[in-house]
């Protein structure tokens, strides 16, 4: 970083961002403190985003900082979580100047709003390799009430929030591919894997009712899969019903083979919960509330292994379950 | 990594060192859950660690490992808290092979069981750049009763733990230089560059004498410095009472002008702390009982600013006070 000491980064762009959290000492300490509420205990995370890996060098600066927090936020949302706040490492090459990073910034001030999850500590440091940024999130549940992964059993139906599938197709995009489709729609896909929506609302609502949840960031299916391995049952997957978005199923008329893709693609940062049948109904109808579509699209069983159908029956192919970032 | 899944590898070298911890679910899940002891709160500390920047790429895997660990529990230490656990961000280049990931996990096993911090949870991923590895690490105190930065007052003594500027001369080891001390002495002043000592136990027994504290990571004037500012006091600092290290007064006889690399490099890892004049008998007794030296090496004043004086009382030259990794 050429022009502005890492005292002045920190006072001049990152202390905002506490957004006057007692806590965090205004960044001024090289430690903060925090408590859960009366009868909570915490929930953390954390991911680390890499540049070349998990977003591409020449992604938005704001955008890059904003998912860099929302799948951080994700995982909360899957853990019935409210946030608390964040914690983060900025590792910048020498080229990064400070335009890049008032913009980087400025996107998460948006977040830091809109969630209501405050930076609280941090690091910034330089690096001889790509903009690399390590986020541990913080959020609460009522003590002994996080959803586990391991909850699921045969016979909860798996329930998934949103639309699967976009942001893989918008990587797409963002590589210049699906030319085919119009521009609304390439601009829409994009958006959804450039900036994904963590569901903590949904996800605090539904955590009463689910036996089993994570977020969707490998990939539908190896997700679905790690509760599975977790629960010790299996699941039978109905393609058909995997809701998808008009874009997304505009793009799967055009390329039928996509289906895969879809399937198995990363970062969607949607919702899979295994809901007891008796509440699969009131699940709907709070996602409903909150503008958030819940959507049935399996069952668990109680032989392990997941089995994707289609319209038919038949196994669709995967060649593998999912994406992981290595 | 070539041949050594995600999955598998969490399996193999990290879940180990979540040491049965119960919030850590044995790393199955996206997230940990804690919670602070009865009357305490968490003090939350993030420090990043990169390749080329703060350790060299060739230094031993398990070394890089628990100093990546222990500059975090450093600053634990210098706040006065009780490591409770850690979360780990690992960025590895493909390059990496398991024997290094192994030789890594042990090394930071050992650091687990002796300061009692097990690792509660975090992320695996690849990256084009250098190994780079972000640590937050979090402890408790008392409710209320973290020593910060920004409790010193006119009058104070200004003592430090153990040896100062060990760490800047293993770097000049590291890098080839000191080539006329004896090969103990290099062993001793590379091994404190590469594995330094947090000072916890000394942290915690003094916090509830000190007005203010910090770890020294940027340097013994740096560092001070930064007590000076958010206190709103200066210091004098009595350079001839810097406790050396016999390897260090060896350095030292040997090229006088060493004098300001001693007091100013960084990754010393020591406290510095700010003692009420009538509680430095006690302090030092303390230390002492904890066989861990506090020498008294100055005072802070009202006015402002940081003079750093020799033996006949000349302000020593010092080009800047301390290192940033930037």
């Amino acid at each position: 970083v050429s022009t502005t000491s890492e005292f002045d980064l920190i006072a001049r762009y990152f202390a905002p961002l506490t957004a006057g959290a007692p806590g965090a000492y205004n960044l001024s300490d090289d430690a903060a403190t925090l408590s859960p509420s009366h009868g909570c205990e915490l929930v953390i995370t954390k991911d680390a985003v890499v540049a070349g890996v998990h977003f591409l060098p020449g992604d938005p600066p704001d955008l890059i900082g904003r998912k860099a927090l929302r799948v951080n936020l994700s995982d909360l949302a899957g853990k019935g979580a409210q946030p608390l706040g964040f914690f983060m490492a900025l590792m910048l090459p020498a080229h990064i100047n400070d335009t890049w990073i008032e913009s980087f910034a400025n996107g998460l001030r948006l977040d830091v709003d809109d969630f209501s999850c405050p930076l609280l500590g941090g690091d910034t440091t330089s690096t001889p390799g790509p903009v690399a940024i390590s986020i541990t999130a913080i959020g609460e549940v009522k003590t002994g009430r996080m959803v586990r992964r391991n909850g699921a059993r045969a016979g909860d139906v798996l329930c998934v929030s949103g639309t699967i599938g976009d942001a893989a197709l918008g990587l797409e995009v963002a590589s210049g591919g699906l030319t085919d489709l119009s521009n609304d729609d390439r601009v829409f896909l994009l958006g959804r894997y450039q900036l994904p929506t963590p569901r903590l609302t949904l996800g605090q609502a539904e955590s009463a009712r689910d036996s089993a949840a994570i977020d969707i960031s490998d990939g539908l299916c190896a997700d679905v899969n790690h509760i599975c391995v977790q629960s010790g049952v299996g699941c039978v997957i109905q393609s058909t019903h995997v809701p998808l978005s008009l874009a997304g199923r505009r793009a799967l008329e055009n390329k039928p083979e996509l289906i895969a893709r879809l399937l198995t693609g990363g970062d969607d940062y949607e919702l899979a919960f295994a809901v007891p049948p008796a509440n699969v109904t009131a699940a709907q109808a709070h996602g409903q509330k909150l503008g958030i579509p819940v959507t049935p699209i399996g069952i668990f069983t109680a032989a392990p292994g997941l089995q994707v159908l289609d319209a038919y029956g038949h196994q669709v192919k995967l060649d593998v379950l999912g994406f992981t970032h290595r």
